[in-house]
């Protein structure tokens, strides 16, 4: 199937089109139009209905500007870049290993110097005027600005939302009432700001993410619920063993998944998946090769969807381990942890900072308690060996020598300990999925399209056709637009042309029924209503054209419609 | 009322709280916690419906980067700015404008110099430290970035999302088959790098709007439905008479409103804000003064709500003329026009310019044809008096000499005429409409605090208690949950504490309703249902628990649970 259909027939009916295009437009730009933009909106629902309002997770919504520390500590900043070589004649830019695809293995793997030497050997040259290209440079991929006037600190666009997450563990913690596991999502716009973004919607400079981080306890990757769902099949492409299509309790007691919680996790992906229109046949999960994975990462998998262009990533499931949140405690000096409670506190022995008062009073006066508080709060293993500690007191920074305390062994009955959560992550691309739904619905016998949409993702739920726009037939068809708006239905009125051109604009959008309003109408009082997958049709009174429409919306067919 | 009682509520319940706090925070960027990311998609939702489903506009979605030719068009790049002060010593940022309150009548009028004289004439310094202030400074508000490695384009993040829906009209126009009206939305956020934002919600940095823009026809601003609204009542403040409490066909009769299709959209604006729980005895028009109005507007009024600050402008409804069609039109030579189709064709006399094809032959040769094609299409005002004009031809642009064309009048029968439609924009701020929502809903005795939140956009629709957490309450209370979760109604499930306190929980964050589980349950099969304001109670089927839940929602009250 030829991409360019698809991305024709969006652009022709208001899916999407490159943003912009009055002044030129912007590589890796898009906007969506009035039926993609629903499409999106559908497909995000969904999204929340399972995982906040089915699965519990808690929704927060976090700026996309963050300031330079954030990304400091997540490791974008030193570590999100690619390599470009940029045209000296034309100034087209390139990333070094695409124009190295087939001249080395894995050219991803390559330093600026070794891309720019095996370029060089093999005389690679611009590809529209065949001028010389630059030396290889690295890009970071975060777009970069400035916040607020004067002295600005330098903020950037987050290249994902999980961040957002992860800062604000101790809160969600707190409002999860201090618990684990503790689940949270975030929907909502990334940027990347690419080299040289040439895949449609595939590869976007601006895209939407729905992200969700499960926070567990790093020892109980157990998932009460996977009971439910351990013997669903999916098909597995491990990295080091044969593909193979195997339920998720033997992938998990055969360690190629590494626990239940990301098998749960991949099965919600999965059926999420098949829900919103996606074809189960041409789906399937991929373990990250060992050296793709993060070295943080204990197991990640990627749900991958086969498309024109090839097997596609869509989703991927990680298990991230505590990399997160501990790279956020060493940056912010903030306590992201959890506390596990024991059944009965034990005693344990235990370093602690004492204070020396005498020492202390010496050099801080009537400041000497506020200091000894908090050094009694300070780890002992970040004090040892060192000169002085600093401490923060009213908001200011005192350094303490180390003559004002003493690190010593104290047994202690404690009823817990802190740790630091581990996080699953399940991270889908919304425009990459709404991109699959498109193609794995897109159905063309001769020249006539059907997108064969879900009803509960179709951008409009129903097509209402008055046979004549005259006769009152115009003002009923109206009234029942009304009525299905009221019931949160989006209907599209449409008097124009024979009422199978009508059928025909309805079935290229995807949308699922059309209600035709005809001479019989002022007669029985009953319309027609048309399955589009079926092309049958049925009568029911015009006063439940509502109730008929939601049927099928939930795929209940006509059958379901018998009665009304 | 106190606004720190709000926030300190927002904080602590999880509406909202600053964002990137572990980094020190920045100032004007918040993040919604779980229950204020739901409060504010109920906000939209409710939006939505109004505008896309009941009002038939079409919703897009356009990316927040935009190169900056947009900007240029618009006028943000030349006007949208405010001046600021630094101080010398700390480094902090003032408005100038801000400093300068109560010494000048209309400080925000003055330029950079005046507001220089003004600070330094009445000794003001920095408020932070004494220290003392730079020299005013023009500051675009825009945040600033580059798009791509290499030659990068410049970008900004969008000040508002109108741009998007301008830029878009003519796919927007085919979209809605070419007939004026065609009202166009758009959700999202906004971005406005400001100097030193200090008022919390009210002034952020990064925003949400929900933004309409009505294309229509210049001469044709009745509107079909006002018949349905006139005689609604609205406090309005006129700016050139004194505040009135009138009908919106009064206001449109006498001119007190320029015209029905924006006072259509005032009351949907007026009744938009009721749904969501604004208290209307808080609520008036303000129309922009005559200096405060954008001098293209033929009218704007703003719906202002009172908080604990004072009167605040939460939404602008204005009518834009065909400022900003044009202005691109302008910039892009994009043919953003609609097409008047007349009842008949008319003669019309037409200046035209004729191409010499003698002279062009001698200078352009084989461009000849092609060349003389496009001086055809050249408007002649455009022509008139220049000695050369430029066309574009294979991407190219030539410019001919006018001795090569000629301006002469026509006699010709057209159909129809092109015009630049003008845009009545509702333009809405989510966060302050939020903000305003939640002061409004505050309710407090003594010490106990009840958010009484409409149903529609209370985060939570239901607490879930069992009364004892065993005995197989628990189970009930979780199936409870569930079924409300698939009904898409979030339910929050307690078992800690007094059923009192439980009740207390959900009273402060608005949760229109309780559902507990006790022993009579297992007994008869019967729930109570708790309803917040009246704290009244009644018995359900436990089976009718979602369905009574979505009635409480819908603000029936206990009453309509009778027989469930």
């Amino acid at each position: 199937m030829d991409p360019q259909e698809i991305l024709s027939l969006c652009k022709r009916r208001g899916f999407l089109w490159p943003a912009y295009d009055i002044y030129g437009g912007v590589a890796g730009l898009y906007d969506y139009g009035p039926l993609g933009a629903a499409l999106k909106n559908n497909i995000e629902d969904h999204w929340r209905q399972l995982f906040v309002l089915e699965e519990g997770f808690l929704e927060i919504a976090c700026p996309v500007v963050a300031p330079e520390p954030v990304f400091k500590a997540s490791g974008h900043l030193d570590a999100f870049s690619d390599i470009y070589v940029e045209c000296t004649k034309c100034g087209e830019t390139y990333r070094a290993d695409h124009l190295a695809a087939g001249l080395h293995e894995n050219p991803a793997t390559l330093k600026e110097a070794e891309l720019g030497k095996l370029l060089r050997d093999n005389g690679v040259v611009c590809e529209a005027c065949k001028g010389e290209l630059t030396a290889p440079r690295r890009f970071n991929l975060m777009f970069k600005t400035s916040i607020g006037a004067g002295k600005a600190k330098t903020g950037y666009l987050r290249p994902e939302t999980a961040q957002g997450m992860f800062v604000n563990f101790s809160q969600l913690y707190r409002h999860g009432r201090e618990k684990l596991p503790v689940g949270v999502v975030q929907l909502g716009k990334a940027f990347r700001n690419e080299i040289s973004p040439r895949q449609g919607l595939l590869r976007l400079r601006e895209f939407h993410l729905m992200e969700a981080e499960l926070f567990v306890h790093p020892e109980q990757k157990t998932w009460p619920r996977f009971k439910d769902v351990k013997h669903q099949k999916v098909p597995l492409v491990p990295n080091a063993a044969e593909p193979v299509t195997i339920s998720l309790g033997d992938a998990v007691s055969k360690k190629i998944i590494a626990n239940e919680t990301l098998a749960y996790f991949m099965w919600t992906t999965w059926k999420y998946a098949v829900d919103i229109g996606m074809d189960p046949k041409r789906m399937r999960f991929r373990q990250h090769l060992k050296d793709e994975m993060a070295h943080y990462a204990s197991d990640c998998w990627d749900l991958e969807s086969e498309l024109s262009i090839g097997w596609t990533e869509l989703v991927g499931v990680a298990d991230r381990g505590s990399y997160d949140l501990q790279s956020h405690i060493d940056h912010s000096q903030a306590d992201l942890t959890a506390f596990e409670r024991f059944d009965e506190p034990k005693e344990v022995e235990q370093e602690v900072l004492r204070p020396k008062f005498d020492a202390l009073g010496k050099l801080f006066k009537g400041d000497t308690k506020k200091i000894a508080d908090e050094l009694a709060k300070q780890s002992p293993s970040s004090a040892r060996g060192k000169k002085e500690i600093s401490v923060t007191v009213d908001g200011k920074q005192v350094k303490v020598p180390s003559s004002c305390y003493e690190i010593i062994v104290k047994k202690e009955k404690v009823s817990g300990r802190k740790l630091v959560p581990h996080v699953i992550e399940p991270s889908y691309g919304v425009d990459r999925m709404l991109y699959a739904v498109l193609e794995h619905s897109y159905d063309k016998k001769d020249d006539y399209v059907v997108l064969r949409l879900k009803g509960m993702v179709a951008p409009i739920k129903a097509g209402v056709f008055p046979l004549m726009a005259r006769d009152g037939l115009d003002d009923i068809a109206s009234e029942i637009c009304s009525a299905l708006a009221k019931a949160g239905l989006a209907a599209y009125y449409d008097d124009g042309g024979s009422i199978g051109r009508r059928y025909a604009r309805m079935d290229e959008v995807g949308t699922p029924c059309c209600v035709t309003v005809d001479y019989d109408t002022k007669a029985d009082g009953t319309v027609t209503v048309r399955d589009r997958d079926t092309t049958q049709q049925i009568r029911v009174k015009k006063e439940n054209a509502a109730k008929a429409v939601a049927l099928m919306v939930n795929n209940g067919g006509l059958e379901s419609l018998k009665g009304l």
